[in-house]
Protein backbone atom coordinates (compact mmCIF):
# COMPACT_ATOMS: atom_id res chain seq x y z
CA UNK A 1 0.00 0.00 0.00
CA UNK A 2 1.63 3.45 -0.91
CA UNK A 3 1.41 5.54 2.45
CA UNK A 4 -1.31 8.24 2.36
CA UNK A 5 -0.43 12.13 3.60
CA UNK A 6 -4.08 13.63 5.26
CA UNK A 7 -2.56 17.49 5.07
CA UNK A 8 -4.20 20.98 4.75
CA UNK A 9 -2.99 24.54 2.79
CA UNK A 10 -0.47 26.42 5.24
CA UNK A 11 -0.42 24.22 7.99
CA UNK A 12 2.48 22.87 9.72
CA UNK A 13 2.00 19.68 7.33
CA UNK A 14 3.82 21.82 5.04
CA UNK A 15 6.83 20.63 6.57
CA UNK A 16 6.30 16.89 6.38
CA UNK A 17 4.85 17.34 2.82
CA UNK A 18 8.11 19.20 1.27
CA UNK A 19 10.22 15.65 3.02
CA UNK A 20 7.98 13.25 1.80
CA UNK A 21 8.46 15.07 -2.11
CA UNK A 22 12.10 15.72 -1.20
CA UNK A 23 12.97 12.13 -0.35
CA UNK A 24 10.91 11.04 -3.33
CA UNK A 25 8.35 8.55 -1.63
CA UNK A 26 5.28 7.27 -3.90
CA UNK A 27 2.58 8.58 -1.63
CA UNK A 28 -0.93 9.22 -1.73
CA UNK A 29 -1.34 13.15 -0.78
CA UNK A 30 -4.91 13.68 0.71
CA UNK A 31 -6.22 17.45 1.14
CA UNK A 32 -8.33 18.18 3.83
CA UNK A 33 -10.32 21.79 3.62
CA UNK A 34 -10.32 23.02 7.30
CA UNK A 35 -12.43 25.72 6.14
CA UNK A 36 -15.40 23.06 6.13
CA UNK A 37 -14.01 21.36 9.21
CA UNK A 38 -13.17 18.04 6.95
CA UNK A 39 -10.36 17.25 9.66
CA UNK A 40 -13.69 17.04 11.88
CA UNK A 41 -15.58 14.17 9.47
CA UNK A 42 -16.08 10.38 10.87
CA UNK A 43 -13.96 9.37 8.19
CA UNK A 44 -11.15 11.50 9.11
CA UNK A 45 -11.24 10.94 12.62
CA UNK A 46 -11.31 7.39 11.90
CA UNK A 47 -7.47 8.14 10.63
CA UNK A 48 -6.80 10.73 13.38
CA UNK A 49 -9.10 10.68 16.27
CA UNK A 50 -7.23 13.93 17.42
CA UNK A 51 -8.89 15.86 14.50
CA UNK A 52 -5.56 17.46 12.86
CA UNK A 53 -2.93 17.37 10.63
CA UNK A 54 -0.45 16.04 9.51
CA UNK A 55 -1.26 12.16 9.39
CA UNK A 56 0.65 9.42 7.71
CA UNK A 57 -0.87 6.16 7.23
CA UNK A 58 1.08 3.47 6.87
CA UNK A 59 1.30 -0.31 6.45
CA UNK A 60 1.89 -0.76 10.39
CA UNK A 61 -0.25 2.32 11.71
CA UNK A 62 -0.75 6.16 11.82
CA UNK A 63 1.44 8.41 12.38
CA UNK A 64 0.91 11.87 13.70
CA UNK A 65 2.69 14.85 14.95
CA UNK A 66 5.25 16.71 12.78
CA UNK A 67 8.58 16.32 15.00
CA UNK A 68 7.57 12.16 15.26
CA UNK A 69 6.94 12.19 11.09
CA UNK A 70 9.82 13.91 10.39
CA UNK A 71 12.65 11.64 12.60
CA UNK A 72 10.43 8.74 10.79
CA UNK A 73 11.43 9.77 7.48
CA UNK A 74 14.78 10.50 8.31
CA UNK A 75 15.40 7.11 10.03
CA UNK A 76 13.31 5.12 7.49
CA UNK A 77 14.63 7.13 4.65
CA UNK A 78 18.73 6.80 5.62
CA UNK A 79 19.75 7.04 2.30
CA UNK A 80 18.49 10.69 2.10
CA UNK A 81 20.41 12.14 5.18
CA UNK A 82 17.95 14.16 6.53
CA UNK A 83 19.51 13.94 10.16
CA UNK A 84 22.64 13.18 12.35
CA UNK A 85 21.21 9.67 12.32
CA UNK A 86 24.48 8.17 13.91
CA UNK A 87 25.57 10.82 16.32
CA UNK A 88 22.81 10.57 19.65
CA UNK A 89 23.93 14.55 20.60
CA UNK A 90 23.60 15.93 17.52
CA UNK A 91 20.57 14.60 16.80
CA UNK A 92 19.43 15.75 20.18
CA UNK A 93 20.37 19.35 18.97
CA UNK A 94 18.08 18.65 16.07
CA UNK A 95 14.89 17.91 17.79
CA UNK A 96 15.06 20.19 20.73
CA UNK A 97 14.62 22.41 17.62
CA UNK A 98 11.72 20.69 16.29
CA UNK A 99 10.45 20.48 19.90
CA UNK A 100 10.63 23.86 19.97
CA UNK A 101 9.18 24.92 16.47
CA UNK A 102 5.97 22.85 17.86
CA UNK A 103 5.69 23.55 21.25
CA UNK A 104 6.67 27.49 21.31
CA UNK A 105 6.93 29.04 17.54
CA UNK A 106 4.01 26.72 16.32
CA UNK A 107 1.46 27.90 19.63
CA UNK A 108 2.66 31.70 19.67
CA UNK A 109 1.07 31.89 15.75
CA UNK A 110 -1.95 29.37 16.83
CA UNK A 111 -3.23 32.35 19.22
CA UNK A 112 -3.77 34.33 15.99
CA UNK A 113 -6.24 31.65 14.06
CA UNK A 114 -7.20 29.72 16.84
CA UNK A 115 -7.56 31.45 19.97
CA UNK A 116 -10.88 29.85 21.07
CA UNK A 117 -8.53 26.86 22.00
CA UNK A 118 -7.89 28.65 24.84
CA UNK A 119 -10.39 31.07 25.81
CA UNK A 120 -14.21 30.69 24.91
CA UNK A 121 -14.45 34.76 25.93
CA UNK A 122 -14.20 37.27 21.75
CA UNK A 123 -12.46 39.69 23.68
CA UNK A 124 -9.37 37.37 25.15
CA UNK A 125 -9.03 36.10 22.03
CA UNK A 126 -8.46 39.32 19.80
CA UNK A 127 -6.13 40.36 22.82
CA UNK A 128 -4.29 36.94 21.67
CA UNK A 129 -4.23 37.73 18.27
CA UNK A 130 -3.01 41.58 19.05
CA UNK A 131 0.14 39.93 20.78
CA UNK A 132 1.43 37.68 17.67
CA UNK A 133 3.07 40.24 15.78
CA UNK A 134 5.10 40.81 19.11
CA UNK A 135 6.06 36.97 20.37
CA UNK A 136 6.37 36.04 16.49
CA UNK A 137 9.26 38.74 16.66
CA UNK A 138 10.73 37.37 19.47
CA UNK A 139 10.88 33.95 18.61
CA UNK A 140 12.43 34.61 14.87
CA UNK A 141 14.75 37.44 16.72
CA UNK A 142 16.03 34.09 18.76
CA UNK A 143 16.22 32.06 15.05
CA UNK A 144 17.83 35.05 13.54
CA UNK A 145 20.45 35.50 16.70
CA UNK A 146 21.08 31.73 17.65
CA UNK A 147 19.40 28.86 16.18
CA UNK A 148 20.14 29.54 12.80
CA UNK A 149 23.59 28.26 11.97
CA UNK A 150 23.44 29.09 8.37
CA UNK A 151 23.22 28.05 5.78
CA UNK A 152 20.98 25.52 7.08
CA UNK A 153 19.33 25.07 10.66
CA UNK A 154 21.95 22.88 11.84
CA UNK A 155 24.93 24.08 9.73
CA UNK A 156 26.41 23.03 6.81
CA UNK A 157 23.96 19.83 6.63
CA UNK A 158 20.47 19.97 5.29
CA UNK A 159 17.95 18.42 7.61
CA UNK A 160 14.41 17.92 8.56
CA UNK A 161 14.83 20.92 10.52
CA UNK A 162 14.87 22.61 7.48
CA UNK A 163 11.07 23.00 5.97
CA UNK A 164 10.36 22.68 9.34
CA UNK A 165 11.40 26.58 9.85
CA UNK A 166 10.47 27.30 6.38
CA UNK A 167 6.97 26.60 7.19
CA UNK A 168 7.42 28.45 10.55
CA UNK A 169 8.71 31.39 8.22
CA UNK A 170 5.72 30.93 6.07
CA UNK A 171 3.42 32.03 8.50
CA UNK A 172 5.48 35.55 9.23
CA UNK A 173 3.53 37.69 7.26
CA UNK A 174 0.07 36.75 7.65
CA UNK A 175 1.27 37.17 11.63
CA UNK A 176 2.01 40.42 10.55
CA UNK A 177 6.14 40.42 10.55
CA UNK A 178 8.38 41.33 7.93
CA UNK A 179 10.77 38.82 7.17
CA UNK A 180 12.86 41.25 5.93
CA UNK A 181 13.93 42.36 9.41
CA UNK A 182 15.62 38.89 9.67
CA UNK A 183 18.28 38.68 7.25
CA UNK A 184 19.32 35.62 7.36
CA UNK A 185 16.04 33.57 7.77
CA UNK A 186 14.70 35.44 4.75
CA UNK A 187 17.79 33.91 3.15
CA UNK A 188 17.15 30.49 4.57
CA UNK A 189 13.65 30.87 3.51
CA UNK A 190 14.63 32.16 -0.24
CA UNK A 191 17.10 29.29 -0.56
CA UNK A 192 14.43 26.90 0.72
CA UNK A 193 12.17 28.15 -2.12
CA UNK A 194 14.97 27.14 -4.89
CA UNK A 195 14.43 23.62 -4.03
CA UNK A 196 12.13 21.01 -6.19
CA UNK A 197 10.43 19.63 -3.59
CA UNK A 198 9.39 22.81 -2.44
CA UNK A 199 8.33 24.41 -6.02
CA UNK A 200 6.11 20.96 -6.34
CA UNK A 201 4.27 21.61 -3.15
CA UNK A 202 3.65 25.14 -2.26
CA UNK A 203 0.89 24.83 -5.19
CA UNK A 204 -0.58 22.47 -3.63
CA UNK A 205 -0.68 24.84 -0.16
CA UNK A 206 -2.05 27.67 -2.56
CA UNK A 207 1.23 29.55 -1.64
CA UNK B 1 32.92 16.50 33.83
CA UNK B 2 29.57 14.89 35.20
CA UNK B 3 26.55 16.49 33.25
CA UNK B 4 24.55 18.89 35.26
CA UNK B 5 21.26 19.07 34.98
CA UNK B 6 19.20 22.31 35.73
CA UNK B 7 15.49 22.20 36.47
CA UNK B 8 13.10 23.78 38.98
CA UNK B 9 10.52 22.05 40.77
CA UNK B 10 7.24 20.78 39.48
CA UNK B 11 7.88 22.16 35.84
CA UNK B 12 8.35 19.68 32.58
CA UNK B 13 11.89 19.20 34.37
CA UNK B 14 10.70 16.41 36.33
CA UNK B 15 10.35 14.43 33.47
CA UNK B 16 13.91 14.30 32.37
CA UNK B 17 14.57 14.43 36.28
CA UNK B 18 13.36 10.99 36.79
CA UNK B 19 15.11 9.18 33.85
CA UNK B 20 18.62 10.45 34.75
CA UNK B 21 17.83 8.97 38.34
CA UNK B 22 15.91 5.23 37.16
CA UNK B 23 19.09 4.75 34.59
CA UNK B 24 21.18 6.03 37.34
CA UNK B 25 23.61 8.42 35.77
CA UNK B 26 26.34 10.33 38.09
CA UNK B 27 24.84 14.05 37.17
CA UNK B 28 24.93 17.31 39.64
CA UNK B 29 21.44 18.75 39.89
CA UNK B 30 21.33 22.40 40.08
CA UNK B 31 17.87 23.41 41.11
CA UNK B 32 16.41 26.86 39.84
CA UNK B 33 13.93 28.78 42.06
CA UNK B 34 11.38 30.57 39.26
CA UNK B 35 9.50 32.71 42.14
CA UNK B 36 13.29 34.63 42.48
CA UNK B 37 13.28 34.17 38.38
CA UNK B 38 16.59 32.39 38.48
CA UNK B 39 16.00 31.35 35.23
CA UNK B 40 16.98 34.88 33.79
CA UNK B 41 19.70 35.40 35.85
CA UNK B 42 22.51 36.45 33.48
CA UNK B 43 24.32 33.24 34.39
CA UNK B 44 22.07 30.77 33.66
CA UNK B 45 21.28 32.67 30.12
CA UNK B 46 24.37 31.95 29.30
CA UNK B 47 23.36 28.36 29.60
CA UNK B 48 19.97 28.18 27.72
CA UNK B 49 19.69 31.89 26.60
CA UNK B 50 15.62 30.83 26.31
CA UNK B 51 16.10 31.18 29.80
CA UNK B 52 13.55 27.61 30.25
CA UNK B 53 14.24 24.93 31.89
CA UNK B 54 15.14 21.88 31.68
CA UNK B 55 18.90 22.24 30.45
CA UNK B 56 21.40 19.62 30.61
CA UNK B 57 24.66 20.40 30.00
CA UNK B 58 27.58 18.18 28.43
CA UNK B 59 30.64 17.66 27.34
CA UNK B 60 29.78 18.39 23.71
CA UNK B 61 27.09 21.12 24.65
CA UNK B 62 23.89 22.01 26.24
CA UNK B 63 20.54 19.98 25.46
CA UNK B 64 17.20 21.43 25.78
CA UNK B 65 13.29 20.80 25.45
CA UNK B 66 12.15 17.90 27.30
CA UNK B 67 11.15 15.49 24.04
CA UNK B 68 15.00 15.64 22.96
CA UNK B 69 16.07 15.30 26.37
CA UNK B 70 13.96 12.31 26.83
CA UNK B 71 15.44 10.80 23.63
CA UNK B 72 18.86 11.24 24.01
CA UNK B 73 18.93 9.97 27.12
CA UNK B 74 17.44 6.57 25.91
CA UNK B 75 19.62 6.57 22.48
CA UNK B 76 22.49 6.86 24.95
CA UNK B 77 22.18 4.40 27.52
CA UNK B 78 20.58 1.63 25.34
CA UNK B 79 20.98 -0.83 27.99
CA UNK B 80 18.18 0.92 29.88
CA UNK B 81 15.82 -0.43 27.15
CA UNK B 82 13.79 3.11 27.29
CA UNK B 83 12.40 3.64 23.97
CA UNK B 84 12.49 1.44 20.69
CA UNK B 85 15.15 2.47 19.13
CA UNK B 86 15.43 -0.09 16.56
CA UNK B 87 11.75 0.30 14.94
CA UNK B 88 11.44 3.79 13.59
CA UNK B 89 7.07 2.66 13.33
CA UNK B 90 7.63 2.17 17.32
CA UNK B 91 9.76 5.09 18.08
CA UNK B 92 7.74 7.43 15.90
CA UNK B 93 4.37 6.33 18.14
CA UNK B 94 6.07 6.83 20.89
CA UNK B 95 7.42 10.48 19.84
CA UNK B 96 4.31 11.33 18.82
CA UNK B 97 2.76 11.27 22.01
CA UNK B 98 6.21 12.71 23.53
CA UNK B 99 5.56 15.83 21.45
CA UNK B 100 1.55 16.27 22.32
CA UNK B 101 2.66 16.32 25.71
CA UNK B 102 4.96 19.50 25.07
CA UNK B 103 2.90 21.10 22.47
CA UNK B 104 -0.60 20.49 23.59
CA UNK B 105 -0.76 19.52 27.27
CA UNK B 106 1.83 21.16 28.37
CA UNK B 107 0.85 24.14 26.86
CA UNK B 108 -2.96 24.24 27.93
CA UNK B 109 -1.17 23.67 31.48
CA UNK B 110 0.72 26.44 30.66
CA UNK B 111 -2.34 29.24 30.28
CA UNK B 112 -3.65 28.59 33.90
CA UNK B 113 0.39 30.33 35.31
CA UNK B 114 1.21 31.54 32.28
CA UNK B 115 -1.26 33.63 30.39
CA UNK B 116 1.11 36.88 30.11
CA UNK B 117 2.83 34.90 27.38
CA UNK B 118 -0.29 34.86 25.13
CA UNK B 119 -1.50 38.18 26.24
CA UNK B 120 -0.72 41.47 28.15
CA UNK B 121 -4.81 41.50 29.27
CA UNK B 122 -5.41 40.66 33.00
CA UNK B 123 -8.98 39.85 32.32
CA UNK B 124 -8.22 37.59 28.98
CA UNK B 125 -5.22 36.02 31.54
CA UNK B 126 -8.30 35.47 34.27
CA UNK B 127 -10.16 33.49 31.22
CA UNK B 128 -7.80 31.15 29.39
CA UNK B 129 -6.97 30.52 33.17
CA UNK B 130 -11.03 29.40 33.46
CA UNK B 131 -10.47 27.55 30.61
CA UNK B 132 -7.78 25.25 31.87
CA UNK B 133 -9.67 22.72 33.96
CA UNK B 134 -12.06 21.64 30.67
CA UNK B 135 -8.77 21.71 28.15
CA UNK B 136 -6.76 19.56 30.81
CA UNK B 137 -9.78 17.41 30.81
CA UNK B 138 -10.56 16.94 27.32
CA UNK B 139 -6.82 16.38 27.24
CA UNK B 140 -6.81 13.23 29.72
CA UNK B 141 -10.25 11.74 28.14
CA UNK B 142 -7.75 11.20 25.05
CA UNK B 143 -4.80 9.78 26.94
CA UNK B 144 -7.30 7.67 29.05
CA UNK B 145 -8.89 6.30 25.88
CA UNK B 146 -6.72 6.47 23.35
CA UNK B 147 -3.03 7.42 24.32
CA UNK B 148 -2.42 5.65 27.16
CA UNK B 149 -2.42 1.60 26.10
CA UNK B 150 -1.31 0.25 29.74
CA UNK B 151 0.14 -0.86 31.76
CA UNK B 152 2.65 1.71 30.30
CA UNK B 153 2.10 4.60 28.13
CA UNK B 154 3.33 2.25 24.82
CA UNK B 155 2.04 -0.57 26.26
CA UNK B 156 4.15 -4.10 27.97
CA UNK B 157 7.17 -1.88 27.84
CA UNK B 158 8.48 1.77 29.99
CA UNK B 159 9.40 4.07 28.15
CA UNK B 160 10.62 7.35 28.38
CA UNK B 161 6.94 8.64 27.65
CA UNK B 162 6.27 7.21 31.33
CA UNK B 163 7.60 10.18 33.41
CA UNK B 164 6.49 12.20 30.77
CA UNK B 165 2.91 11.19 31.41
CA UNK B 166 3.42 11.17 35.23
CA UNK B 167 4.84 15.07 35.17
CA UNK B 168 1.77 16.25 33.33
CA UNK B 169 -0.53 13.85 35.81
CA UNK B 170 0.80 15.31 38.55
CA UNK B 171 -0.25 19.06 37.26
CA UNK B 172 -3.99 17.54 36.80
CA UNK B 173 -4.90 18.73 40.69
CA UNK B 174 -3.41 22.11 40.54
CA UNK B 175 -5.36 22.88 37.38
CA UNK B 176 -9.03 21.84 38.59
CA UNK B 177 -8.60 18.48 37.54
CA UNK B 178 -9.66 15.06 39.49
CA UNK B 179 -7.30 12.44 38.18
CA UNK B 180 -9.94 10.16 39.86
CA UNK B 181 -12.38 10.89 36.65
CA UNK B 182 -9.62 9.10 34.41
CA UNK B 183 -9.03 5.43 36.16
CA UNK B 184 -6.28 4.17 33.91
CA UNK B 185 -3.88 7.77 34.36
CA UNK B 186 -4.76 7.57 38.02
CA UNK B 187 -3.46 3.76 37.91
CA UNK B 188 -0.83 4.35 36.20
CA UNK B 189 0.04 7.70 38.11
CA UNK B 190 0.27 5.25 41.32
CA UNK B 191 2.25 2.46 39.12
CA UNK B 192 4.68 5.30 38.73
CA UNK B 193 5.09 6.64 42.24
CA UNK B 194 6.24 2.65 43.28
CA UNK B 195 9.80 3.63 41.45
CA UNK B 196 12.26 4.41 43.45
CA UNK B 197 13.64 7.29 41.05
CA UNK B 198 10.21 8.99 41.40
CA UNK B 199 10.91 8.56 44.93
CA UNK B 200 14.14 9.44 45.37
CA UNK B 201 12.83 13.02 42.84
CA UNK B 202 9.82 13.96 43.98
CA UNK B 203 11.18 15.41 47.48
CA UNK B 204 12.74 17.42 45.50
CA UNK B 205 10.37 18.79 43.63
CA UNK B 206 8.19 19.63 46.64
CA UNK B 207 6.49 16.78 46.14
Amino acid sequence: MKPRFYYAPKTCALATHIVLEHIGIDYEGIKLDFRENQQRTKEYLAVNPKGRVPALVTDRGVITETPALLLYLAQTYPQAELAPLSDPFALAEMQAANSWFCSTVHVVHAHGPRGSRWSDDAAAQQSMKAKVPQNMSECFAWVESELLRGPWVMGANFTVADPYLFTMSSWLTSDGVDIAKFPRVAEHYKRMLEMPAVRKVMPLHGM
